[in-house]
């Protein structure tokens, strides 16, 4: 079996990453990562008359512009694998109507990126597919009042509140070729410490971060320094502050190579951002767009990218439950050991 | 590649299905298939104070029951794959606490049982894991009140409406050995005939059905009459009748050997559920309890499942989109060909 410890899979075949794209809107493309993007979208409605339909093309969008890059038709393609935050992951499911392709819809709030990566790396892999698409999407508006407050309402944030990126990425698998390569999966458990601050996510998916990360290592005998850098997903500054401690309490020394993209998107003093970007379009964009580039051009060719994800709702917070989490960690590599 | 035709792969080890479990509520035990189901909980809330949580605990019920029925230990199941109808999925996120497994969350709306079972049986033929756990939920109260008005209310129902299953359904797939054994999957893409009434969902998904049924026979080369059944999700009355003319458009006389979940799982005209059974949990509870004992005692030995989901939003219904659907088919065999 190419499944190894207990929740990591080696890929036999590592997929290729064929094609990547990346698109943002505003606030984003004002960002340090500006330059990494595909497109930078000036309207939050991109032409439509609602956020979730905004988010909706923005979805169509990035996903065309990956088929467009990769030089593919949609017939070589055999699946598409998205999902997004919205209620009922009507982001990704009206973007299908157009796509057209065979579809399997995930839910993993923003893990997302990963989750889609890591079922599309095995369709790869088994034999299943030459091509997969996979991808997410999420909109600050339409996160925003769906999560939070109307935005009219003009509500505070405190300090440990994130900013949920408007973007979206998605990537073009395909049949081992050339790199950069998905080599390793380790698909996480539900994790719950029994944080109930909405406004904390960061704190509340650190510990699935720690925990699918120790699995990773013990799983595949790796050292954290084996990789040039382990990306979270959007902890924010203090998930990420949490996460190098738990890491450490297991005896993972991540500090020297470990960044999160939620800290990376924004200048979270400059753009008011406070604790980071957030949302499955904050790690789908930044690996999708800047991470790929330098996986390209050699700059880094040993990544472990791990995108949390919080599986709260309104309805549950509401309902006074604790916030469960969950993050997916796939390694892709230039070289294969 | 394992892949044949545009939308189906022919799976090479075809994996069996070890064990099943269905859980129903008191609605459903009363109905024509009350003697298929593993349980019958007569308490809607199932010991819990909301009916969100009353959905999870029935999730967590259900999957442990199916873990008990098949002698596994959790340790040799390598992933759950499960999603379920709420907002962020809360029914299957909050029961994976307990469950502890490596987990993929799915949305595919009432598609969720045969996409479940689809990623699920390429995992494990893909050798990806020897033992996986797929499923899914739906509860009355808990999509009442999220998809159409307060229980309180009492809202009237048209005709054209279908009753929300109480139920789940739980499979565990293993590694080729035994029958039943899942042969091949076709992909649904994502259809829109332009439907926009929420109150017939039959209507909406049966294009997605007959879409997919026709990529499934084309595909394999197989015509209709080679299963002993073909199975759709919760079409409903109205919808099972323009499935059956859909297909009849596209040379595929389904007639003598179709039914229902939606039709088959309430006495319609007794119970007062219009046009019948819906919900992830109406084709989870029927295929994990009454379509699996009929392959166990070989009453049945050729199923195609298909179930279909309507991937609609309360907020895409006030914002005037139509309703986008999706289908999944499943062939399960007692023996190959």
């Amino acid at each position: 079996m190419k499944h190894i410890g207990t929740q990591t899979v080696k890929l036999q075949y590592p997929p290729s990453i064929v094609a990547e794209a990346a698109i943002v809107g505003q606030k984003e493309g004002e960002g340090p990562l500006k330059d990494s993007f595909d497109q930078i979208e000036g309207d939050a409605f991109f032409g439509q008359d609602s956020f979730e339909k905004a988010e909706s093309t923005l979805v169509e969008n990035t996903f065309n512009k990956a088929i467009e890059k990769s030089g593919l038709q949609k017939s070589d393609i055999q699946y598409a694998i998205a999902g997004d935050l919205l209620d009922q992951c009507i982001g990704a499911n009206f973007a299908m109507r157009s796509i057209g392709l065979p579809f399997f819809g995930l839910f993993g709030a923003c893990s997302t990126m990963a989750e889609s990566l890591s079922v599309g790396s095995m369709l790869i892999d088994g034999d299943f597919a030459s091509h997969v698409l996979v991808g997410t999407s999420s909109h600050f508006c339409s996160a925003e009042r769906q999560f939070r407050f109307p935005l009219d309402y003009g509500g505070q944030r405190p300090p440990s509140a994130q900013w949920t990126v408007t973007g979206s990425g998605a990537l073009i698998l395909g049949k081992h070729k050339a790199a950069p390569y998905v080599t390793h999966i380790t698909t996480g458990k539900v994790v719950d410490m029994g944080i109930k601050d909405a406004n904390s996510m960061g704190g509340a998916m650190a510990p699935a971060f720690a925990d699918t990360l120790k699995a990773h290592f013990t799983d595949t005998g790796r050292q954290p320094s084996y990789y040039d850098l382990i990306l979270s997903g959007d902890l924010g500054e203090i998930g990420k502050a949490i996460a190098i401690q738990l890491c450490a309490d297991e005896n993972l020394d991540i500090s020297p190579n470990y960044n999160d993209c939620g800290c990376m998107i924004f200048d979270n003093q400059a753009q008011d951002t406070h604790a980071g970007g957030s949302g499955c379009g904050c790690s789908a964009s930044v690996l999708c767009g800047h991470i790929m580039a330098l996986l390209r051009s050699k700059m880094l060719n040993r990544v472990l990218f791990v995108a949390t994800g919080a599986l709260l709702s309104p309805t549950s917070t509401m309902q006074g439950e604790s916030i469960p989490a969950i993050a997916h960690a796939v390694a892709i590599e230039n070289e294969l050991s």
